[in-house]
């Protein structure tokens, strides 16, 4: 055999010192996460995933925590669940909060002492909570005529897992972490195709179903009883830009849907509009206009060539 | 360094009791699994998954199994494999089958004896399924420029995986395990965008490409050789209620689809009406009303304003 | 207790004998992957997945790769990650290269030496890389009223990912390695539900938002500074057919869309038209036939009924 | 590169079925663990090793347990840890019945009930057996001049765990189950390479040093705060033959040792012999007598030459 | 806060440099396992870890194996372990092979070819090696009184795992592997604390009992039927010197212990000496000189003191 | 089927209340690692194993660390590698240093800079100890006859672990974190059977063979080139009581054992005694007087009965 038989490829050497300095310096010039002098560890996606599979097992614990609980062991495990994943959570608060704009963040038992509290008041909103998430799944079991049970509810409807996560999410929004929130959100996009902004505000008994595409804006303002299909879109319009150009953040500009209204696949909703209760906006409709309570929208048809 | 110091954060007390005692509440008053005064163990996402990667691993060693298998070892992979799988299956379905309202649950011999026997049809109908997925891949070569190799539609192509899940999982269905068959659709829903009622029926060589937002419905019916593409909704126009009020479930409300029918993307079908064989439906297209065979629909152009 | 007592399920008798016999059957007459009486083996989707997140380490070392690096750390780091993805991904190429169908591939050397090659050169782009998709990211701190840092738009924004997964699988692409750079690409959609195909020409600082359902095709070419919203198509219109109505592989039929354009949420655009620079397409329009720079076409309105 | 190029090594056939058939014959000709027509599912020492881990931290769960406990998380901790515990117990309990001589295994409820019972009274003796090991850590304390803190006796020697090992094994062996009590006390053995029989009956405070090569047999007895070092053997000077020249199991044949005898490196003592309270045996010492309370037993010294 | 308060500890900037410098002179200045300018991949470990548990399951497939294997699955499980074991095992033997003085290494093809031949005849040798471990399995039930079955011998004895380990490091050992077959001893003696060298020869029907400390040389020979106890010694007395003063390796220097012989714990058995078929070696005798066939030895009592 | 069937195992009520109150009873009134109020966290024995891999793999790379590291990609590898490990090591100091009795543990930032200065001079001690442990390993390639390779000698020789765990201990002991020390040494000693107190001081060249059952006492020390084989004490005679009867900790009690002595298998030496430079010890020796240089002790034969 010659002397070009290759080596194993495992001891390329790949010359890899320019490539290190280039690198460095594109580091350097470009962006760069040191505040003040000091690198901000940024919370960690796995372990959130942790925290929100942590809490989902202690609101369900038949459903997404462990087989086999009877009535005495499932205080013990919902118990120690909630030390373990509360632990857990307020490490990843402390870590968001040094991106807040308004904290003087190397004040760290200032930042430690909020993230408890923050962390403390997450855990007292549970119980409330877990009835908002059991509206959702009454809504889901009545408003489905292909669910059999609340199992398979819990177990195999993407729109459950979105809706999870988006009440975690907007709890944590609402307490003041919105970097957390927003990481929250998008795992549950991630995972089902569905998302939603932390800071949407969305009533009890609230219903996705198959639910891909489904996009529901930071200011968009959702009722009691909301039934939405996949694709929807709950949009903005346009953005407010400031005298400099420059985008407004945060102006109200998705739309305000109240109770009872129900949303078929493919609609697009777009800007701050109001679409009156009880109303029903068909598939694939574009609207960009308030309609009042009870209306029915619907789209043109296709035409056949 | 003074008093307040933070201690380290995880020996935060929570003061998790009122919270768990709500908790407790809220679990008692709401729902509840146990079922004639047994909790019902459920079927397992993780265990399932398995399942589906060691039926896929079974089917096409080469390509989902291991790699390096010849001539010689490939039985003794299939078969071991087939072994492991069935079993894990075998108890998924035992699980799954406590929560059909038929079965008279608390007969434990009765129902490890049906869950054996439709454990044991699932094995027997593999090689027919492996027939059937290996059309729906020459569909896909034939029907994408894209596509270089069947290696590269088995790998790289989420239609080919939906496509496997949805097969199993109606395979499933029919055999009388409709909530492990929903668990299966919704796996592979998470994993390809692509949501495929596991009661569907759906005829050999079908291709779905790009795929993110497909929806199939309940009762659709497809046949030979039908090709989407992604965003297309194949739903219900309207659910059938009863005297009541109350949703029927069950009844045909999605569309039949005939041999050699083509859906653009983002076209939506709906109701219980019929595309005739070797139809074209054009994107974004909106039909709710049953077109004859050949037919070819197209929707509007936009107009530059 | 009597002898109808079921054993353990795990000591069923599945008689996979006939099973496997069929299987065997199946695969010895349908599909083949030895190729001149040898299996190539295939690239692994777990690994590729491992290439990817170590290149993004080794590029944004802060945000993906390890907490707690600092100036000394940082390149020790760079250096080690690279090491070990490039050991791995020469692996990979030179098993995408055996289904090169330009390649002698039972030429272990050639493929080898290539393998070397293209890993070299794909390192080598690394920097440039990187500011390409800096680019982006201060696109979507630009164009996103509710983005509020980098760190927020590198951890919770999918289009971040499809587009860090678009430029790694392009450049793969680029470099001779089409089936690669599909399974990157591939995973990058089933993260994301953004579908790009590797082959498409994407300029500097796009930006993505929401993304889920949005597809863009083989031939497509984009400018700088495009941004896309969700469940936009830039597709095909019809597929070239050759004299024996065979399709025509890798014909330019994607639109071209010039700098500065922006396309709204659901708009689909087919066929190889070009969208002048600095145009607005409206959400849900419907696009077949070029338009002029500065253009603004949007859709009509549903109607309420 | 001529045809002489190795294929890669995975593709090699083996040409195992001539190798499989005598396995298979080897196997039906010499040992067979079916019992009357059924395969014994046989204990996990995986599952045991959880288990002893389990009640490890049960026992001492600062020590054992999770770090960052506090005074109200702990509780649920110990309960929640017991319940997983505890129910892997009873499996393996269940396994390990089956073994059992005394049992007719087929009566599957029956010997569900009794490995129930057993796992409650085992679930029950837990806070005597804590107190034994608590004593045995005070001895430890005292006993070594090299022992600076409970938590390095606690993690740092392996006496400490050996015992822990044993006083579990030994309750198994006494509540019934000495197959599972005989793995337990294994795998402390190969932790620590000290080996004691989990019949064996070991009063408080009991203390071992360095402890590699520490033999102490089935039938040995000791009382209270006895220590010893490495390499002391407590074993039998002879096996009783029955009539027919087999041996007879289970009679007494090893030491007794009473209360506040010390027993230092490489002793060995045979026999059914009582070593009087508060003797202390020398280093290396063979004895195979008995000796009185106060004995001072050493061995001769070796010759320089 | 001051600014005394301490970063969090990650941050910390080792100043590696010149302990980098320094450890790389290190290396380059005292041993370097290059050979002929390239680097040799060592054997794993861990892998090796896995191939003695593959051939252990292979070889005892209920006792090592999987839990629930029937008639008709176990040879489908022994086929695809032994598949899966052998490819792990070749890749191995072509690593030690490359230590091996004898060979010129750098003839990757004929490496290759000697590895897979190894491969082979070890496959081939199983049959007769469960046979001899079956011997030793049955020995232990004849030779302790305190074993009740065959599963306790099996899962539970450290003498089954060392015997078990040595018969396989053996077999390596002879087929010309012995770099191999020295880490396969290494691993069973961390096990169990029983050094037996892969290079002794040892006839069937063995058992060691409680076995920590026993150390069995490389060029000792053991008949039939022998039975050690833990601490037995069959060692060197004097390692031969060549005219240099350097070591002479390999030449005989360990005992040969003929047939039915017992040695008792702790006894020291050393050079090139037989020890006459029948014999009884006594607990703690220092034996340097042949004894005839039916020998009883033992030593003087200590005395009290 | 009665009502008699057993539920599965799992949902077994164990009535843990009584327990775990017993159990926490137990917990406060016996011991409590509380300090001044606070909980003190552990030192994690899983992640000193880490610790003592990365630092073995940044000494050894080769041996230790990653297959095919070339000249260009190992010094990344071992800046990467100790950068990690020195990070866990930090955190355990800290840990280990609040259980130290000199400090005032609630000073977190003292402790903090202790904790990093410590690890400071243990990463500065590195290259040092590097060149021990090569000495070591080439005394043991000169003194056994059965060793082949360096490689061997790295990768299967317990000895060597002992030694490398020692050195490293060793430092840590040296330089003020003694808990810590310690638990590494009870790593070690668990993986090899070898005894070696982290304080006793070893010359270099040291070689240990076989080696299970070693033990070196805490005030021992050891010169150049020594060489020990299994079972070999290096023990105290006596533990010196001070007026209380109390141990005397720390006094001088262990031998010291000059250059260029060989101590045989189960010799005992006991005592602050010397054993001259250049001596021997025979096997199973019992050791308690010092002896000149150059000495040849030996035992008394057994004799044959």
């Amino acid at each position: 055999m010659n002397s070009d038989f290759p080596p194993s490829s495992g001891s390329v050497q790949w010359h890899l010192g320019p490539i290190i300095d280039a690198l460095r310096t594109s580091r350097e010039s470009t962006h760069n996460i040191r505040h003040q002098g000091r690198v901000r560890e940024l919370p960690s996606r796995d372990v959130l995933t942790q925290v929100v599979n942590g809490v989902s097992a202690a609101l369900f614990p038949t459903h997404y925590g462990r087989p086999d609980l009877n009535d005495e062991s499932i205080d013990y495990f919902v118990g120690d669940t909630l030390n373990v994943t509360l632990d857990r959570l307020v490490e990843q608060v402390r870590r968001a909060l040094r991106f807040s704009p308004q904290l003087e963040e190397d004040d760290e038992a200032l930042l430690a002492n909020r993230a408890r509290a923050i962390t403390h008041e997450f855990a007292a909103s549970l119980p409330a909570l877990r009835a908002l998430l059991v509206s959702d799944v009454q809504a889901a079991l009545a408003g489905d005529p292909a669910a059999s049970s609340v199992a398979e509810i819990m177990l195999c409807y993407p729109g459950t897992i979105a809706i999870l996560y988006h009440r975690l999410a907007h709890c944590l929004h609402r307490l003041g972490v919105p970097f957390l929130a927003r990481l929250v959100a998008d795992i549950g996009h991630s995972l089902t195709g569905i998302d939603i902004h932390p800071a949407a505000t969305i009533g009890g008994s609230f219903f996705i179903d198959h639910g891909t595409g489904v996009v529901i804006g930071e200011t968009a303002i959702l009722g009691e009883r909301v039934r939405l299909y996949q694709a929807v879109t709950l949009g903005a319009k346009r953005f407010p830009v400031d005298a400099n150009g420059a985008l407004v953040k945060g102006a109200p500009r998705h739309p305000i849907v109240e109770d009872d209204v129900v949303i078929y696949a493919g609609a697009t909703i777009l800007g701050r509009i109001t679409v009156g209760a009880g109303s029903t906006i068909g598939g694939n409709v574009w609207l960009t206009q308030s309609v009042p309570p009870g209306s029915n929208v619907s789209q043109a048809q296709s035409r056949n060539t």
